[in-house]
């Protein structure tokens, strides 16, 4: 039987995102492990399917190609109650998608790429990350100090994008703020995985 | 009456996202001019409405807001024929403008604001966006050598969401690639623009 197939790499919480949805929506899935620092993503097969040459990418059973973490969580999650079924709360949860993959990702888990995978000291990282990241955080934890999740009070794939590096923000050497870190705890238990940091 | 307002900075593309969409769908809108330059997306009232800083942001009928320029354009457009009925079209288009926050307008946009607006010299930006830009434009030309727009061959929030800056690469120093140059033509066609090159 064909099936669902994952090409993902285990240390990218990218990745990590589409492995959460299945395992939550229990949607059976071929997982591809694929190393970005193997260059297994510049292969000639690989930039076939993705000329972007980037991690996640799914094949579904009619051998269709999708592309993009959150863009392949919104399809896979379509619905279930992973997405809000209100209007404005499911626009709240885009816009959260998107400042995670604009504001976000590009430096909490961009720092954490270079330290604990790159192996570079502090002062061979971009010294305007570590300031970025804390205001990352902040905007986080402020939202997070009146909420259990980031929109609606329920688990969303708002949660599901912005834990997956989150969790690691220790490894890129970022401190995690209370909050921030109940909501991590929170979220990882829901989605059945062990504590991360 | 109270009705949808934009709070925009009409230098931004991301701005003129939300623009484009109102007019095309005919939605009336109130424009409150917003200055990233000016600082006035820094003041305590801003803030208010969105931590994060950032134009733009819509203020609804009934008082609540939303930022992230394609969060509001997925908003504003569900049910309209900009968003493929079709699931798989319509992932597709999710996938590009994912993709158009992460690796395009973090280049495209930035190397023309840096160039047009800080008026930098070329030695003064980050000289890794050059490259970067003419690879995210080759990706775009090969995906157009076939294909009038980027998803289903009609006009999505997928070309929205690209042609905001792509038109105005010139001004970024970047050279457009033919098939690139004549798709912007027919979205801003579409769209009801003048050409901006």
């Amino acid at each position: 039987m064909t099936m669902l197939t994952v090409y993902g790499d285990s240390i990218s919480g990218n990745c990590l995102k589409v492995k959460f949805v299945c395992d939550r929506l229990a949607i059976p899935y071929r997982w591809v492990e694929t190393s970005v620092l193997k260059a297994q993503t510049r292969t000639p097969e690989f930039l076939g399917m993705n000329p972007a040459g980037q991690v996640p990418v799914i094949t579904l059973s009619d051998g269709r190609v999708l592309a993009q973490s959150n863009a392949i969580m919104l399809h896979l999650a379509e619905g279930s109650d992973l997405i809000p079924a209100d209007a404005y709360e499911r626009a709240l949860m885009l816009q959260w998608l998107f400042w995670e993959q604009y504001s976000h990702e590009t430096v909490i888990a961009v720092r954490r790429f270079h330290k604990a995978f790159l192996k570079k000291s502090d002062a061979e990282i971009d010294p305007t990350l570590l300031p970025k990241g804390e205001r990352v955080l902040a905007v986080m934890e402020e939202h997070l100090a009146a909420r259990s999740h980031f929109v609606g009070e329920r688990l969303s794939l708002a949660d599901i994008a912005l834990v997956a590096y989150t969790r690691w923000g220790g490894e890129g050497g970022f401190n995690l703020p209370p909050h921030v870190q109940s909501w991590i705890r929170r979220i990882e238990s829901e989605l059945g995985l062990d504590h991360a940091a």
